[in-house]
């Protein structure tokens, strides 16, 4: 059985505590107040973006040794027309850079909160694409995911999220243009 | 009625041939040879990255004042790791400053070319996404897609092609890691 910490309350964090409680394991969401240590051995940042480096600065020595899941997309909010990490990197890699201690994933971005919430996305079973550079990491992250029924595919490095990132980007633009509605999105057959 | 000319002769070539006549309109597939001057209103540049340089030197002024779609993926074919084209842009971007005079459409990238061909993907209609600058360009190819049977979304200017790009490359490298199949790879709920 694993423990996750959740820090964030919104509507990502909900739908990621409910797939970690579906599983049979066990969960922590925390709120802004940093003070408050985190017991899990995987830590989600369930926060925007933009909080991150906040949440970094308070729990850096807190996050060592742990695996540790950026879920963001990290837009412009102010345009909705562009990212703000490096054209080259992602946000999960600016984020690695800052915890050299802990074992960065990238995950739950590519899905929108109503699909991870009701494991489905049209006829098909919701699937978590999760990029990280230590195996053992995503191993037991799509653990966690396919305990609470859902799909997780391990779509390869760290520097991957740059390319999930992409896709997180081009989803929310579609929803925001109303091309695709926020319960649909891209789903994958394997 | 449009008249469509596909330049190239491969599977993807075909999947496309395929989709415009089963919409009733007209197409013609020209290979390697660039003597052979093109006739059609819409021109699909259906060749390998690699190759376009060639085919725009040998036909920019017979694309002038025509639509034309890139379809391609600019990977690293040696690493199958990267893109070729600069990290704050596209292959799609890049042809389109090389061809002034043309309508340049982002389009097919992101569909293998089984889930063309076959209409759909697992359990979804297969979905085009098209971005580019020129509604009018976007409208027409759209209406080709649609009447051979597939879903059409807009997904916005041509300076989105960055994140196709970045979505057609993780198709790939999911495919090639075997994650998915090559009759797979994402569809699009909306």
């Amino acid at each position: 059985m694993s423990h996750v910490s959740i820090l964030g309350t919104g509507n990502m964090a909900q739908a990621i505590s409910s797939i970690v409680t579906k599983g049979g394991n066990t969960v922590e969401l925390l709120g802004s107040d940093n003070s408050q240590a985190v017991t899990g051995d995987i830590v989600v940042l369930a926060v925007p973006y933009p909080a991150v480096d906040e949440v970094i600065a308070a729990r850096a020595d807190q996050l060592a040794g742990k695996v540790v899941v950026d879920i963001t997309n990290p837009l412009n909010f102010e345009t909705f027309d562009s990212l703000v990490v490096p054209a080259d990197g992602s946000a999960a890699q600016v984020i690695a850079e800052k915890l050299p201690n802990s074992r960065v994933l990238k995950a739950f971005n590519t899905t929108f909160a109503a699909t991870l919430a009701s494991g489905e996305v049209g006829p098909l079973p919701t699937t978590v694409l999760i990029a990280g550079d230590d195996a053992d990491a995503k191993a037991l992250l799509s653990g966690i995911v396919a305990a609470g029924g859902l799909k997780a595919i391990d779509a390869g490095a760290l520097k991957r999220a740059r390319e999930l990132e992409s896709l997180g980007f081009l989803q929310l633009t579609l929803a925001a243009s109303e091309r695709i509605s926020w319960t649909g999105g891209f789903g994958v057959i394997a």
